[in-house]
């Protein structure tokens, strides 16, 4: 299944699932079944909701919506916490100057810097340094500690896509990143939930690109990260418990913005896409704070 | 007023105030206002219930309990953001190697890296390199961005103790500190949450003071904040929303145990004591995972 949270033209909000081979419609799945809540955090911890789900995309009287009607919300609003990597390509680490890393470089960003699919990307007041930053992203659906390379996928409720958006004046106004990877509404994460049976074992072999008004910026594949996801999953579950709704975002490859001759940053009216095969696109506008 | 989130001994949780010159009882304000929620979130972001416990706390007949019958949690368990400061006196700087900085190292942590006063700090399998970190925290209580020095002050809901526990061979593994500070259960917050009427302005001028087993290990004054509450709101602002029961720690001065000669980490059945002047005392034992 393709799921995704949504407000309605009213306001209200709703979970939605694409129908195969229909690019307008979407099921409603919260008016197709009422026992079905209006949040993909509960459905996604709860195999009963996850069927029940499944039973309201196959019904044939199941209430539609128009995907023109909706405004996107990221999947999960509020994530307990978003795990983020940094140098996952062996050709991005080089880019920006790193040796290739024996253990991926960490770093959290928080909610209120997540904003959705189709809304825009802000760029901050105070800088015009706001980057692009294509990655493969994970929704944890089951608590896990101290998970092995066996069992690490089972904890995945769906993939979906992310732009890290990065200010990248303020990434680097210390030896931490985090500053820079937390502005407002710079973290783009949507469209859709991807449930893991739609896609190969951890996603991999996926194409991965990124668009800046038409130019392919980033044109790479996930057979090329240095920890895939079962890897990542291990490596922070020795750490901390993954929690359900928790957000994995494993790291861009190489053509990122600051990094070219001469620098490319995002300006408002610019269009940004991130593509990811078998995934879906996440489109984003760049709009002025 | 001096405000707690506790679990009693029916496993019910609850809100207390502690009453002045009483080191043995505390007032169950939920048990004393049925209005009040049993969430010190929802308390902190209301004038209505931050004026309803006052005036349980004053109440003649307000419902006591004991202080040794509850369990403390984290004053606010869930904070949607928990914004932590490194090398904030410049004494901890130097003692790190570190230039004085010209603007803070902020990193994140995550909720499940909360521990509660009396609630063990959990040292993690995969390490023996447990340090402590003696900070102030502050918690918002009203929503700010771009925060001028004249207005910082009005979003804080009150302050804070922290225990920034740091796993240091993880912290250093890459140059992004962020997994050495998120290890489940290893930061302890609390025991109070102190309004800031009962505090001087930004909390300056306190003594903040770490021991280990009753030795002392760091020993230094708020007044050497490189960037005090007020100005550290205003960076915090610029780039990001400060939210109600968003979490800030202030970072930590000098003596830490990895810095020591010979180094210093804390090990199971050791008791580690944060107190600052005015506010409170947290209290932890060091137990294995």
């Amino acid at each position: 299944m393709r799921l995704f949270s949504f407000e309605n033209t009213h306001g209200q909000s709703g979970i939605g699932a694409l129908i195969k081979n229909n690019a307008s419609q979407f099921v409603d799945l919260c008016s197709t079944d009422s026992k079905i809540p209006n949040n993909l955090l509960s459905i996604i911890q709860s195999s009963d909701l996850m069927n029940r789900a499944s039973a309201a995309l196959s019904k044939l009287d199941s209430i539609k919506g128009h995907l023109e009607d909706i405004s996107y919300k990221p999947p999960i609003e509020k994530p307990g916490k978003i795990v983020c990597m940094g140098l996952n390509y062996a050709d991005h680490a080089k880019e920006g100057g790193n040796a290739r890393p024996e253990y991926p470089s960490f770093f959290m960003r928080v909610p209120s810097s997540l904003t959705a699919h189709a809304s825009p990307i802000i760029r901050p007041k105070v800088s015009d340094k706001l980057d692009y930053e294509a990655e493969l992203a994970f929704v944890v659906g089951k608590r896990i500690r101290h998970a092995t390379l066996d069992n690490a996928l089972q904890c995945v409720a769906g993939y979906s896509i992310f732009n890290d958006g990065s200010i990248r004046d303020y990434q680097r106004k210390t030896t931490q990143w985090t500053i820079g990877k937390n502005f407002d509404q710079t973290g783009a994460f949507g469209p859709y939930l991807v449930t893991p049976d739609e896609l190969p074992p951890g996603c991999h072999g996926l194409n991965i690109q990124s668009r800046l008004n038409g130019h392919i910026m980033q044109n790479a594949n996930t057979k090329d990260f240095l920890w895939g996801v079962a890897e990542t999953i291990v490596l922070i579950s020795e750490c901390m418990t993954l929690e359900p709704g928790d957000l994995v975002i494993t790291g861009t490859p190489a053509g990122v913005g600051y990094a070219r001759t001469p620098p490319v940053f995002m300006k408002p009216g610019d269009i940004c896409e991130i593509e990811i095969e078998s995934i879906g696109t996440l489109r984003n506008s760049i709009a002025d704070e």
